[in-house]
């Protein structure tokens, strides 16, 4: 469990260094699915003072801490749900990134305006609904998974590794915590750019498909031939 | 006092070294109600000049220096006028940041458009009024605090920890200088998503109250689960 | 001179640290009226390289070089113009910094929509018209200078520091270069704001002359209150 | 060719410094006409991780790797296009930097607004068509370029050394690779004042012709006067 506390921590320390948070906002976890056991940063704690050994480990079943004085992410039960809904993920990452977060409070759904969107994400990065106020009262945060995974229904959460939560902020994901974070980078650069391109072509819509799909089967699937085999 | 000054002077660091300020703009303060004393920046300092015992000692009820051959901040009658109308507030920062001032200009106080916001400031960002030429004339700065004021009828300034002037820029406040210096740097971070996120949605109005509610109360209060009890 | 050329090289560089320019683009100059003397940024040279024996010194009247192999900046003649024009500066910068710049190629004068403006920039910041085809072809440099004094008619330069040059850029003065550099810097930020602000509220108009009228009085003339006397 | 490697190496990571790019994206490549080879980043390599024995060296007519296991960039068909179509270019680099992205989503050209285009760029910055199903299918990269050689019918590649390909993002090029990133720097700049020009005058039109020719010329073709002659 220490080099899963490790990765747990470096990943965090990344998204801090990529300037996605300040202070104690965001959080990464991976899942060590053979234990079922899920490392998450620690509640409310800056990245200035995160350790390693800071790091909270939760099981996948119960969400029960099993090793730690300190709470886990409020957030933590929307990392388990998705955890228990998306069998082939390995780490979860949240933040506020404020482009990313502008889409979200806009409600607006991210289309794939370019090839940038392509190489990453399938189709649009899609929007949950908000919560009804029972959703919110009962169980904010298993509820906030609740409506991410409805918002994929008919869609593979691998090839769209991001989703805006309606009000909040982006969650994305990986094979593990260091790839969910890679995915909050450029989801942020996505949208970005997304808010430029309609500031220049307010009535701008999605790439052409065969554009669109040819970029993301560049990078992914069997015939991928970006990068190297050899390293 | 020697800790006060010190104290404040950090605040005012820390203002500079998140990129709220350039040159001589801005300043924090922070009091001592047993005392009766304010601390403040000295007026027209450049930040990389200011050390510890340049920052000025005022008495709250009078506004007289008390040890000091420097002016205090030409905003330094706002300040005492925030300590005497907001009892339980303990830090107070003016600055220039360029979102924030961007609302202030536009005449628009910022909506709660999203979780960010819910979870620092309850509902909006108050807009003063612009001063009459006469109160203008009188007492420029004293009366920049009662406008304040005024706008705060009804609204809880704990709650809400910042105020955007007229024309002016923001003013922000919390329990000491550093958690005023903190909500400057939420505030801006607000003010930016919310710019973006009416550029994307120009009809947008605020989050549904029981979300923003949920959020607030997640971090206020004697329910709140955010965070350690123990660090 | 050696003074001069050491002061206009540092002048040069803090445009540079202050991110108004990248490459060989922009130059500080500043004036010895005494001598009759402007010293100026060589033309092309990129401030990476740049050293205080490469400043190069003109004569004020016929504008030629007096000791040097360089070229001094191409917009020369216009620096020189401005000297002659407006007798009480002692600097001049000229950058393409990008807000500034958005509002030259735009054709629109900066109004004053707040009190960052107000503090250093009396009224709007002026914009010139475009240089007729023969004024292009004859002396472009020169011209600009003689667009820029044509659109200060009836304006003091010295209360309202700055220019913007139709489809061009920015120019800024002061009592040395220096100051020019610190009002560009200024200008920028109120380019900035007053984008964003235009953002929020399109109809936006400038501030009410008793405010603005009171905050540059706050800091010019015999009244002013704001910094210290003794420092 | 050990030069030449050092040299490409050398471009690459300035377009890195340069914050133009991130993770793996983007590349620069140089040609040595004489020999008929072109220098390459390898595909998919961070930089944090790229070393000058890492670059790839490819014949320019067969487009084979003349000596390495990696893989060159997935661009390098569309370099080859350019170099083989644009005889007097030596250095090729292509971005995702966000401005000149969002234009390229935007599916609009960037006209000439300002000077800082004219300075380096002769009329406005072509768009390329989306490539048609079959282009894509068949030989997306080739294909890339003859959609860039088609949009440069009847302009000098010399003389507008940058285009957008649609939905994608830039490539620009210059006498070789270190020049090939200046002319990306500069129009990232170009079109992030652009946008924020439009937003300030959404009716804004190019340049009076007789302005920017005057600003090429200053710095372009026999009677050029910007710079130095002797250094």
């Amino acid at each position: 469990m220490k080099a899963l506390k490790e990765r747990v921590y470096e990943a965090n320390m990344e998204l801090y260094r990529r300037n996605l948070v300040i202070y104690t906002w965001g959080n990464v976890s991976e899942i060590d699915r053979d234990k079922g056991i899920v490392a998450i940063k620690p509640s409310g704690v800056p990245y200035e003072k995160l350790t390693p050994d800071m790091i909270v480990l939760m099981a996948l079943e119960s969400g029960k801490v099993v090793d730690s004085d300190l709470n886990p992410s409020s957030d933590a039960p929307t990392h388990l749900a998705l955890y228990r809904a998306f069998k082939d993920i390995g780490g979860v990452t949240h933040t506020h990134s404020p482009y990313a977060v502008a889409w979200a409070q806009a409600g607006r759904a991210i289309p794939c305006f370019g090839t940038t969107h392509a190489d990453y994400f399938h189709g649009d990065i899609p929007l949950t609904r908000f919560l009804t106020p029972q959703e919110t009262e009962e169980a904010y945060e298993a509820n906030t998974g609740k409506v991410i995974i409805e918002a994929f229904e008919g869609i593979n959460p691998v090839h769209t590794p991001a989703v805006l939560t309606r009000g909040h902020g982006p969650f994305t994901w990986g094979k593990d915590g260091a790839q969910s974070v890679y995915h909050a980078v450029v989801l942020e650069e996505v949208a970005k750019m997304g808010l430029w391109s309609l500031q220049l072509n307010p009535a701008l819509t999605a790439l052409p498909a065969h554009v669109s799909d040819k970029h993301f089967l560049r990078k992914h699937g069997p015939n991928a031939y970006y990068g190297q085999k050899n390293i």
